[in-house]
């Protein structure tokens, strides 16, 4: 047994980095339905007939809201794919300062995406930046992990 | 190694709970598409051309099928998101019945949550209501692993 | 403890197996973002003003686009799932040859079903067959974990 059981241990510093940046995330993304919520209130847009009629408004959509559900969506397409990739990575026993950068650098890049999409909105390439520096510490990790493993 | 390997066990109760409760709602989330397939038949309302034409209808949009699928979208921000959190709350060695119960009312709140948006549509707060419970207890467990991992 | 840490150790080839089914669909998932970069330049579609703005064209929805995203948040709806779903399966310790067989083969419909729908469309029931095969799989995985730890 050995090795995998010191590696997913609380002992191994980098398993609870992972647990630590991984529940962050997991708050950021699910943090993103109250914010969907209020610009929903702040615009009067709702996706469901019973939620307008309190509201006395009629179902519609608004681009405030839609772009935060864009933000929403964008996270849950890269966040959990993150989680998922980085838990086989730290079996491929990496080196610990590299992988906690990039476990910080991926987590910083999220914030940074959401901010540039739905909460401030700023010029390209701002979003797809952020954008694209998640993306590669994935498939970075990924590819380390499938060459591993395989 | 000790600790960690031990809450990670079968022989952990907490850890086979866990387990139950994450296939559960596994199964509850993919059969949303279904059940979203259902709507489309019985209103003849397709997203693609090809699925259209097939049933000699043209392209179009439900907002019974909406909802579904709004409801199964709200499951894929919400139940990912529990089950990578309460996999670190898990390793933070919580009192078992405790947890247990957070387990089981989340599993609950989202059963309830499916069931008066997209089955049997009641007026809120039932829908608000029970996505709160299951975004607070998320919310809870994060925090407690959080603080137990930084 | 012994039996779970044995199953979750790379020293049994079936978890070393999940890791790297796991990661490589994590892979397929996340380039279905690239996938629908390449069709919003194509048709000159963009969601957000800052976007179509750049390119000096109009916010506009395109029915190439949309299927592509259509086929990525099926992944999203289907991969994760499986991955949660695979997890609890390795630890009601099954025939090794019978789940690896699973595995591929539930990866083989995910490739199969992405590329009839969005990258060569075919008639049905050849994207329907994709996802059953993908869904029946995880659902019989599930059973099995499900009547295990309860």
């Amino acid at each position: 047994m050995g090795q995998t059981a010191d590696l997913l241990s609380l002992n191994n510093e980098l398993f609870k980095t992972y647990l630590f940046y991984s529940v962050v995330l997991m708050v950021k993304l699910i943090l993103m339905a109250p914010l969907t919520g209020r610009q929903r209130y702040k615009n009067m847009a709702f996706a469901n007939p019973e939620d307008a009629d309190t509201n006395n408004v009629k179902v519609k959509t608004h681009d405030d809201v839609e772009r935060v559900r864009r933000a929403h969506l964008n996270d849950l397409e890269n966040i959990p794919a993150f989680i998922i990739t980085s838990f086989a990575y730290i079996l491929t026993n990496p080196e610990i300062e590299f992988a906690t950068l990039l476990f910080k650098a991926f987590t910083a890049a999220r914030f940074v995406h959401t901010f540039v999409y739905a909460l401030y909105v700023v010029p390209q390439p701002a979003r797809a930046l952020s954008f694209f520096v998640g993306l590669l510490i994935t498939l970075y990790m990924a590819f380390v992990s499938i060459y591993h493993f395989m």
